[in-house]
This record gives C-alpha cells, sequence and structure tokens, in this order.
C-alpha cells in the first residue's frame, strides 16, 4: 500500500535547496519588460492618454493604451468551456480598458528594455478621464440610479437565481414558531499565495508561447486565444512550478494581455511580472458576501423555515461570477435540511476589485453565515450547540438528487465526536457560559459540508499517460497541477499503487505545457485526488492490462494469472517472480521480433461527485477591554475520505486553518467611500494572520471511504478554511455573549459590539 | 496533396531572427561553468595530478581529476540498445581518463563560478604523466610489438570482418583475366556543425537532468545512466534546437561527464560547452580508411573476382566501432556484382581522435576507393566510363537476401541519363582525353548506393503521438530530431497529409524531451522520412480511424462513409461538408455527456528497409603548374523515392556535395608523428571548403516512389556527401591523365603525382 503513507514530497528538497525554477526563473534575462499604466480613479471613461513624454524615456520600446487594443472581449473565469453559449462566461474584459470600473483598472502598457525605463514610461503617461459616479455596495448597486458598470446588466445585477423548497409562507403560518433573523457580512478578502502572478510570452513557429503561473493552464490558453482572437490551437501555455494560488490563479490574469503585448512587437520576449501592489488590486478577491437569513423553529428547534438573501459583491468585471454566490447558496437548503426553503442571490458589479475563486469557492461566507445562524438559533432557543447540531444536520443517507450525492456514513457525528472530545467541549461550554470580568474564555463549534470537484454544475473531466522507462518507472502526466499542495505526490502514490511500483519509480511531469499534457482542467474545486485520481487509476488499469498481455509474450503465462508487485511480475496463482517489470520493459523496448515503447494514454470522464466534511472546533481568550481574541486552540476534524498522505493532508488542512483565522480576526480589503480607492492593498497595512497569531492547529481526520471514489478519495483543499471563522465567531459568543455578524472581528468591531453590549 | 510541395520550414523565421532558443540559451547564466584538463601527451598513463594552486583561485567549486571517477565504464555510440551482450557497443570511456589514449584526452575536470576561473584554473593543474609510445597508423598498430591501447583488444584490433562469396582463388586461374590493383586511402576529417556540443545538466527531484545538443536523445540519456550507474528511467534528457551534427552528435560526447559533475556538486546547474578546438580534438570524427582492392576482368570487363582489404583508423576509444567500417564493406559486393568476392576489413585502435559517425557513415571511403578503383578499371581497359557502369552496376531487380533490399527501377540508369547530359558527360570526356598545357579540363563521374535506416542490421523503430486542439490542428511528438535538415517540416507535411488537415495545422513539438516524447531513436542513417514516416503515417491513419468513430456520434454518418479532408468531415458518397474538424474536437472535448481528449500514440517497428541511389558528375580544371584544382560545375543526381519537400531536398543535397567537395579537396586532420599531437584542430588551419570554393551546385531528382515506404521515401540525408570526391578524382584522371588514390587532392598532393607522372 502507498496511498496512505506520509511520503516525503519529491520537491520538497529542491524546494528547500532553492533549486525549484518558477516562472521568473525562467524567463531570459533579456526579455521585454511590460510595465501596466493602471486607472488613478475609480469608475470613469478615458479621454486620451498622451504618450509624448513616456516615449522620449531611453529603453522604451512600444506604449500601447486602450486605444490600441482590440474590442475584442474575452472571458476570465477558470471553468471548462461550454459548447452551449448560455453557459459560457461573461466575456467582458479588453486587454486594456476605455471604460475602467475600478481603482487600478488597466488603462495601457509599456514594453521596455529594462524595468526602470517601463516603470519611468509608465509615471510619465499623462491620462485624460471623464469620471463618472461610482458605486461600492452590491445592494446600494442594485438601487435605480446607480452607475452602471456593464450596459448588458441592469440595475448591475451579473445574475440572480433562486431555490425553492416546499412552501415557506404557508409553513410559517403553523402557531407557536420562534423565528429567528439574522445579517451576516463577510469581508473582500485576498489570496496572498506567495508568488505573485507572472508570465512572459513570445512568438515562435507562428505561434504564441506563454509560460505562466496558473493553476489552469488548458483554460488559460483557451482565454488567451479567446483575447487574441486566434484559433485555440494557436496558444501554448506552460505552467512551471508555482508558489501558490488558492484560486487566484484559476482566472487568466495578465496573459492574455502579456501575449497580445508580445504579437505588438514582433513576437519578441516580453515579461509581465505583477508587483504585490498588482496583486492585490488587478488580480482577484473573495467576494464580500452579505447573507440575511430568518429562520421559523419549534421551540424544540425544529426547522420549519427557512429563508436566506444574499448579495455578492462582484466587483468591476465577471470573471467566475454568479457560480461562487450559487455554490455557497446550494449549501443551505442541505446542510441543515427543511421542508421550506426560499433562498435567493444576487452577484451584482460594483466599482471594487473583482471577485474570483478563493479558496472554498462561496462555502467560507455561506457557512459563515449558516454556522452563525445555527449558534443564534441555539442561543434563542437555549439548546445545546452540539445536540442541536447532531439533530439536525444532514443525516446518514441523505442523498441530492440533483448531484446524486449520498451522505454513506455518519460522518459527522464522527467528526463531531473527535473535535468535541479534544477541545472538551460539553464541559467548557457549560463553564465558559456565565464568565465575568476582563478576560474571558469561550467554546465554539462549526461544521462544513462540501461537494468535490464541479460535475454536475459543469464538465468533469481529467486524462492521464503514462509512459515506461527501461527501468520499469513511470513518468506521469496529468492536467491537473501542483501549486504548492503537494498534488503530485498524491498523484505518484496513486498511480505506484494501482500500477503495483514502489513511489520512487513514479516521476511526474510536474510542469503542465498544453502542447503535450494530456488535456486537465487544472487544480480547483478541490478535484485534484478525485478527479485526477479516476484518470489515474483508469490510465494504470489499462496500462497494466497492457503490461500483462505483454509480459505474456516473455513469460507465456496467461495475463490473469499474473499481476504486478513491486515492479516486478508475478504469477499470482503461486507468487512466482516471472521477471522484473524493468526487465520486462527493457525486453520489449528493444525486441528485433516485436518492439514497443510502453506507453497508455486515457482520458476519464467523472459523471459523480462526493460529499466531504468535517468541524472546527475553537477556544478562544477574550480581552474585553483590549477588544483582542486570542485562539487558544484549535482543532479541524475532517472525513475526506481516504487520506492519500496524511503528513500532506494535515498540512494542506492547517493551512486551511490558518486561513480562516485571519478571515476570522483580521483580513479585510478596505476602501476609501470617497475616491473608491483600495486603502490596505499591501502586506504591510493588509493584516494577513501569521503563524505567531496561531495556537497549535491540530488536525485529525475520520476515513470513511469515499465509495464513488478511485481512491476512496473525496475533497480536502479547500474545505479547511470553511469552519473556521464561524467557530471562532460562535466561541466569542460563548465567552462573552456577544454575537458578531460581521468578519473580521476586529478590534474595531468588537469595541463597537461590545460597547452596544455594555461590556465597556 | 501536401507532401511534395516545397512548404517553406515554419522554423526558418524564428531562426532567420534570432528567435530560436538553442541550449546555450536555454541555460541560466547562473550555471556554474565547467571546463575540461586535457592531456598534453598522447599516450600516458596519469601519475598524478597536483590540484593545489589551482584550488586557490578565486571562484573554483571543485576540481574533479581521474582519481576521483568512477572505475565504471560506459559506451557512446547512438546505437540503440540491444539486450544481447554480443550487439553491444563497447564499452570503454570513463568520464575522464587515467589512461590517456590521445593528445587532449581527458584528465580532469574544473569547475567554478566564472568561465575564467574554470579556465585559469585548468592551466593551475599540475599533470604527471608516465609517458607511453604512441602508434598513429593502424596498419602500424596491428603489428607485433606496436603500442597497446586497450587491454582487451590484443594487435588493437577493435573487430575485424570478412565477408566472402564463391571462390576468389579458384576464380582467378582463369587465363586471360587482367589483374587491376589500388589502395584507396581516405583522410580523417571533422563535421564542423556550427553549434559545438554543449549541455547543461542538474538535478531535481532526485534525477538527473540533461540538456544537450544532440541528435540521440533517447539514447544519450541511456549513455549518461550507464555512466552514472544508475537506472535508465533516473536521468531525463531535453533536446532543444541543434546547430548542426552531422553525426557527431550521434554519440554521447560530455553528457555523460557533464552529467557526472553535476552530482558532485550536489545537483548544482553544471554547464559544459565545447570550443571549437575541443570540437575537433575531444568529440568525433570521420574514419580515415585504407582500401586496397584487386578485381580480376575479363578484357571486356566482366568482373569475374575481387579482392577487397581495409583498416579503418578507429582512433583512441571504441564509439561506433566497426559498424561503419562494416557498412562500407558491404556496398563492395552489391554495388558491382560479381560471383567471387572475399573483403576483409579491420577497425584498428590508434592514438589519435576517436572516429564515430559522420554523414555517409563509411560509405564516402568506401565509394572514392570504389569508383575510383571502377575508373582504373575504365582506364586500364579502355572502356566507356559510362557504358562500363551501365553495364557492370547492380541490375534492375537485384535483391539483397540479407536486408530483402530490391532495386525496383532502373536507377542508376536514370539518373546516369539525366547527370551525364546535364554535364555533357559523353562529348566532354573524349574531348577531354589527350589535353595538352597547363590548364586542362576533365569529367567525371561516380556513383552512390545508400541504405535506409538501421534494419536489420540493429532496432528499427519509431514512435509518435498526436494531440488535438480544440480547433483541430494538432501537436506532433516523435523521437526523431530536428538537426537542422528540416526534419520536422517533412514530419508535419506527412502528418498533414494523412490526417487531411493543412501543414499550419500541424504543430511539431521540435524539442525532444525524454520524459515525455515517444520512444525514436533519433536523427541518423538518413532515416527520418522513412522510419518516424512510417510511424507518423502509422499514428495518423489510427487516429483518422477514430476520430471518424468519434464522428459517428455527432453525424450519425458510418465512420467507412467518411474521410478527413481540408480539417473537415466530409461524407464520402457525395462529398458533403458534414462538420469542420474544429468544431468536432471542440464539441468532443466539452461533451457533457461523452468527453473525450483527442490524442494518439502508436509505436512502429520497421523490419525493412530500402536502397537509395545516385550519382555525381563534376567538371574540373586543372591548373597543372600551381597544382590546383577549380570545380567549373558538378550535378548530383538522386533516386531517394518521392521527395517529400523539393527545395529542402535540394538544400540537403547542396549540403552534401559542399561536404564532398571539401573531402575531395581541402580537409584532413593532420598529426605530428613526433609528438601525435592533431596540428590543425580549428577552423583557421583546418581548410574547410565554403562556398566561395563552389560552383553551382546542381541537384536532380529522378523520383521513383519506394514501394516499402509510408510516403515513397528513402535515404537522403547522407547519400549526396558519397560520390562527390570520386567524381571529382575521376574528373582530374580525365584532365589530366592522373589517377590519385587519396584525398584530399590538394596542391601538396598534386604536386607529388604530377612530378611522378612528369607533368611538372
Amino acid at each position: 500500500m502507498v496511498v496512505g503513507k506520509s511520503i516525503i514530497r519529491p520537491d520538497s528538497l529542491d524546494k528547500a535547496a532553492g533549486r525549484t525554477k518558477y516562472t521568473d526563473d525562467l524567463c531570459d534575462r533579456n526579455a521585454l519588460v511590460a510595465k501596466i499604466c493602471h486607472s488613478t480613479v475609480t469608475h470613469a471613461l478615458v479621454k486620451s492618454i498622451d504618450t509624448s513624454e513616456a516615449e522620449k524615456i531611453p529603453g522604451v520600446v512600444k506604449i500601447l493604451t486602450c486605444f490600441d487594443a482590440p474590442e475584442r472581449t474575452f472571458p476570465t473565469a477558470g471553468h471548462p468551456w461550454s459548447t452551449e453559449p448560455e453557459h459560457q462566461d461573461i466575456s467582458d474584459r479588453h486587454v486594456l480598458e476605455k471604460h475602467v470600473r475600478y481603482y487600478g483598472d488597466d488603462v495601457a502598457a509599456v514594453i521596455a528594455e529594462t524595468e526602470v525605463a517601463a516603470v519611468q514610461a509608465v509615471r510619465a503617461l499623462k491620462v485624460e478621464y471623464e469620471e463618472l459616479p461610482f458605486v461600492l455596495d452590491p445592494q446600494e448597486a442594485m438601487k435605480e440610479g446607480a452607475p452602471l458598470l456593464h450596459e448588458e446588466f441592469p440595475g448591475n445585477v451579473l445574475k440572480h437565481t433562486e431555490i425553492h423548497k416546499g412552501n415557506v409562507e404557508e409553513a410559517i403560518k403553523e402557531p407557536g414558531l420562534i423565528c429567528v433573523d439574522g445579517w451576516y457580512e463577510t469581508p473582500t478578502v485576498q489570496h496572498c499565495h506567495i508568488e505573485n502572478a507572472t508570465c512572459f510570452a513570445w512568438e515562435e513557429g507562428g505561434r504564441v508561447h506563454v509560460t505562466s503561473s496558473t493553476q489552469i493552464p488548458h483554460i488559460t490558453r483557451r482565454c488567451i486565444a479567446q483575447a487574441l482572437g486566434v484559433p485555440w490551437g494557436q496558444v501554448r501555455l506552460v505552467k512551471p512550478y508555482i508558489g501558490g494560488g488558492f484560486g487566484n490563479k484559476q482566472d487568466a490574469l495578465y496573459e492574455p494581455l502579456c501575449a497580445w503585448l508580445t504579437t505588438q512587437v514582433g513576437g519578441r520576449l516580453v515579461r509581465l511580472e505583477c508587483q504585490r501592489e498588482e496583486t492585490f488590486a488587478n488580480c482577484r478577491v473573495r467576494h464580500a458576501i452579505r447573507y440575511h437569513i430568518t429562520s421559523w423553529l419549534r421551540p424544540d428547534g425544529t426547522l420549519v423555515a427557512r429563508k436566506a438573501d444574499c448579495w455578492s459583491n462582484q466587483g468591476a468585471y465577471a470573471s467566475h461570477g454568479h457560480s461562487i454566490c450559487a455554490k455557497g447558496m446550494g449549501s443551505i437548503p442541505q446542510l441543515y435540511p427543511c421542508e421550506n426553503i426560499d433562498v435567493r442571490g444576487w452577484t451584482v458589479f460594483t466599482n471594487i476589485q473583482v471577485g474570483g475563486a478563493m479558496r472554498g469557492y462561496g462555502m467560507p461566507q455561506a457557512v459563515f453565515a449558516m454556522e452563525s445562524h445555527t449558534e443564534d438559533i441555539v442561543q434563542r432557543l437555549g439548546l445545546d450547540p452540539l445536540a442541536y447540531r447532531r439533530a439536525h444536520l444532514m443525516q446518514k443517507g441523505y442523498f441530492d438528487p440533483f448531484s446524486k450525492n449520498e451522505l454513506y456514513a455518519d460522518s459527522f457525528n464522527q467528526t463531531l465526536d473527535v473535535g468535541s472530545e479534544y477541545i472538551d467541549f460539553e464541559r467548557k461550554y457549560k463553564e465558559y457560559q456565565h464568565q465575568t470580568g476582563d478576560i474571558r474564555r469561550g467554546v465554539g463549534v462549526a461544521v462544513l459540508w462540501y461537494n468535490t470537484a464541479v460535475w454536475p454544475i459543469s464538465l468533469e473531466t481529467s486524462a492521464c499517460r503514462m509512459v515506461m522507462n527501461q527501468d520499469g518507472s513511470i513518468q506521469l502526466q496529468v492536467g491537473e497541477t501542483e501549486i504548492g499542495q503537494g498534488a503530485d505526490t498524491a498523484f505518484a502514490q496513486m498511480a505506484a499503487e494501482t500500477l503495483g511500483i514502489p513511489f520512487e519509480m513514479v516521476h511526474v511531469v510536474s510542469c503542465q505545457d498544453t502542447d503535450v499534457t494530456p488535456y486537465g482542467t487544472g487544480a480547483y474545486a478541490s478535484r485534484q485526488t478525485y478527479a485526477a485520481g479516476m484518470a489515474i487509476r483508469g490510465c494504470a488499469e489499462e496500462f497494466k492490462r497492457h503490461i500483462l498481455e505483454v509480459a505474456y509474450r516473455y513469460t507465456r503465462m496467461q495475463p490473469y494469472l499474473m499481476d504486478i508487485q513491486d515492479a516486478k511480475i508475478i504469477r499470482t496463482t503461486d507468487g512466482r517472480v516471472l521477471m522484473g517489470l524493468g526487465e520486462l520493459a527493457t525486453t520489449v523496448l528493444y525486441d528485433l521480433d516485436h518492439n514497443e515503447h510502453l506507453t497508455m494514454e486515457k482520458s476519464t470522464q467523472i459523471k459523480t461527485n462526493a460529499y466531504s466534511f468535517g468541524c472546527c472546533f475553537a477556544e478562544v481568550e477574550v480581552d474585553i477591554p483590549m477588544c483582542q481574541v486570542k485562539v487558544l486552540d484549535i482543532i479541524n476534524v475532517h472525513d475526506a475520505g481516504r487520506i492519500v498522505n496524511p503528513a500532506l493532508a494535515r498540512a494542506q488542512v492547517q493551512g486551511g486553518m490558518s486561513m480562516g483565522i485571519g478571515y476570522a480576526l483580521a483580513e479585510k480589503m478596505l476602501y476609501d467611500p470617497k475616491t473608491g480607492r483600495l486603502l490596505n492593498g499591501n502586506l504591510l497595512d493588509y493584516k494577513l494572520s501569521t503563524f505567531m497569531d496561531h495556537p497549535n492547529l491540530e488536525v485529525r481526520f475520520v476515513e470513511n471511504s469515499e465509495p464513488t471514489s478511485a481512491y476512496g478519495t473525496k475533497a480536502l483543499g479547500e474545505p479547511p478554511v470553511v469552519p473556521v471563522a464561524p467557530a471562532i465567531r460562535n466561541a466569542i459568543l460563548n465567552a462573552t455573549g456577544v454575537a458578531c455578524h460581521e468578519i473580521p472581528m476586529r478590534p474595531h468591531l468588537l469595541y463597537q459590539e461590545f460597547t452596544r453590549k455594555g461590556l465597556i
């Protein structure tokens, strides 16, 4: 068994030693440097750009403005393409914009021999704007008379969807119901991956080649081709090792612009590297989503009806659009099933940074709302938080007719058991309920529910190729990307297990190259082990079958009497080793009678999905006069099916918990209401939580192997971030009796809340 | 029809614009630099190497001497591996040598931060030698008491083979036979490709990665692994665009040393770039082969018996060994068939540069001997050179039981017709026979015969993979390499023709990467269009079949009612266009019902071979007092089957003719008999012929489509060089009556010959 072992990542030593090559390491130092001129107003039409002073700067090669850019638009979202127009992503971006829709929008680009010349030239550009009124809040943006961002979207509504079940209006007529009503507000935050978005592009052989730090090479390639208006095969995209993405790189960011720039300078190599400030301002952010939830319950807690409205702040361009809001909305009827449900969601354009994919994809917002609301219910009804959840959460056997997902195990109770025992929840919750004094403690819980991969929302597919070397080792190629999470290690473990070779004999081709990498849509939707796992298993099974058929020629044993174990062809009937796999590969490759290069490639379509579950328990200490919260202890417990590599899985969960702590307590992008300008778009002013702010991050797994999954796995990449903020919020509530309805729960907010509650 | 058109190479614009990336362009400028310390004696044992002064030089990272090098040996020849030990190449190289066998052998290497430091350190090394006697001539080396280069090879004979047919001793008893006897001597020459051998290596993921300018990526990778003593899958080799090879890069040159060096500095990137002097001294050379041919003929020219002995000067190490000598020997019984034949060949180690593959692979030497000897026969018997050849050359229908090759057409007569007509041979030959005066003219002819690819001498195999893009264009991957000859263009034409798409829609993945490129043995043996052609045709046929099966799902037409033409799925019964290929590829890739990434990969073994034919006619002007020869006109006529791309084929032939002119008149590596040192190992002293020395190089083709070939093609890469030197030699004979028995026919030689003949 290779799957299930905490094998050390093969890329770890190289990364520790600084040997690993990232996008920027691979760019020729003689590349031309591109720098972007960003708008200094929030909403405007560009009237003119005077390039005369900039053009005088030595080293400037070419200046291109929004007036030079093609009229053609392109979509940026990292979704598989749909051949049905109504399911295609909104195509609303130009490589440079004449109508700027946020402070920092791209109006021109300078290409220069050096970075200094490029920066100087950008500063020397004189842009004249016709300013327009702007709007930052989605509900404000929906009002009549609000500034309109995109003519095609009246009321600035990108999309509105509703989910209905039963009849809320009728149901709430039941006498004696208690109505619990709450607003829950989440902030705009940024991914803050280590490696900024960076890419370089050149023309060769009449095609455009782009190397980029992207999570989604095949999709980004298509977006570039759409931006350039060329057949998609005219673009090649290469993805080297990347320093994190968390969803930000699940969008075509500056690859289309960079690709266009190279076509404007005769195909010369052009490098476009984002600064950290551009990662904040010009890449993607997590949508701020405002939820309003109203629940009608019987005194015993039975949920009779629920209404939830939400408004997702899309920012200036469509990117992933409504799908993020919709994913969160979809959890509401399922997490706490209820006969009568109305959920309504709006994704709304505003003049802020563009909302895109970020770890959790709408679920951190929805679960913050839902699990805060659940705690509000528990408080209002005087119930036990754990008992309430155990009684009302989705139960074993729950089946969703749309995704065909089923809760096969008693996952919620099992994870709650582990987490509550670790944190000693029952005892502490009661003990902490009626504290006095300045320093108080509290425990809180929140659960999570998550789908795996994207079927049936959209296409779910992965392809895998295996190339055998003469020593029986293989190269493994998939389109799903290593983005720092350890995907390659998990893939190698899977391939080794199915093929029957040691882990060390699987060499994952980590660098995706759309010219030769089998089609896979990339790293997102926590799909790697589930979707790519199926492609790997499918390919490996077929490869093994083929290898045993070839082995028959040399061993004379029927294929069904043989197996591959530890890189040896064995006879299953008596366990005898017939020949080494390397010997077989060498023999057949050089066989003068019947030679063959052993390879296998297989496309796999995935038409299943899988529920992933978990919970978080947090214990906090609240300093009431200082309005400070310290997380004393925290545990995430996940049922992500079978764990491929416990050490890597633990690291993945810890990373998510860290992100969740920052989401709960610190992070928020702030806007100047007067100018619409982002105020803290850098790592000095944006308070990213670090390991100094964290206690021990405890991680446990409940391994209910997923029956639909090639290796029993299901989503684990994104889920860890989801329940952390509400668990901390509920712990603060337990400590202080103060129910926050907004994150981050920074001292500013707590001062306000504590004052209102009379604590200070 | 795409095959047969003079389509412009897709890489030409990039190469002209300097955009194409060669090995050295791709190396990180921070790479460590390796420089080799070469021996300053010709044959010796290294007693000691004092590194103390060298180590003091700032920037020196590591010095490794022959005493640090592994005892392990490795073979270098660019042959497919054989699983049978007796067919494996001789393994006689260490990465550094304690027993130096030629002036310039590798005794130590310095790795430094900069090139200057590395060069200084190499100079500062103090090497103490125990000198041994040396030998430069193969026949001298075979004598008893001659210095021995390799203990395993007594008499310095690497290998000796004989070909016998009939009974020469009996046959020559026939009364009235005329015996014609001659010695023919060819020089050691060098390939002089533009790009010197260069490579860089590093470790990543526990494997050794090498990027190298090699013709044979998959084979060199194996040689590196053998040198390092690691499983072959532990090595990855990448081959970018390369600036020529002509066979020199059909050997593992410094890749094994470079790979070993990186393992000695913790996997840091190490660059090893040959200087031009190292290309001469330390890479490979064309074997000097001495032929002694004796023929017994009836007065009408009928060949009754023939004896040929040859001695091939292998130089210091085995490299391709006897196979080059053997290939030339093999032509002797076939070119002019004869009932009684004795051919004996010896490949002999001497203390000069290592003989390896070079364009023509033993055939330029053999054909110089044979076609000079034929002319000597014609002269002696007073026959007509053309008529004699037409009568006695291999005739239509000739069948070789070993290779199963057959002469399907009247190729010799056809090519001789075209060539003799162009040069007006019959008239001029007679006219020039009895000239007087200082300036005389002459015409000469020589023919050539060449096999295609390497079956049945060794494994012949190629594999191909095609990856379809959403626009119906494809990437084409084969292991056969573009080395400047235009192979990629020919491959793309073939794929386009079989798949039914325009040429522009085939994107050849020119860079081979042994991790992902289907196994192919590389560029050698004029096998590209024949061997890779079969892989491409086989893959394309199967891919097309599969595509039409997929098309059935959308068109509902049976696959056998459809075809692909001009990237459209058409119904063959009425020619109706059913859908675009791009539309099909897009639809199936994103099909929610049955999605698939369209790719195809196929290994093809080749168990046929094909005769390639041609001839050269040259007209020269000889300045007798000045001992100068000027080529006035020259034509090569080839039957290389169907010509894939006439413009590229013409360029290929012209390159070979240029090389042949240099071989005839100028090029020779010279040795100091006292020290054994190469005297002219640089481009100043080595007289490479240039286009200033050439007349118009006329090229014609006789296209007899080869019946065994996927696209009707056969060898054309190497043949053009083969007949040029004997044609010029025979033209000088026609002009002056002087029969040279040696090339190059430089003024030095001609002065000697003209003096002997009393012309001056």
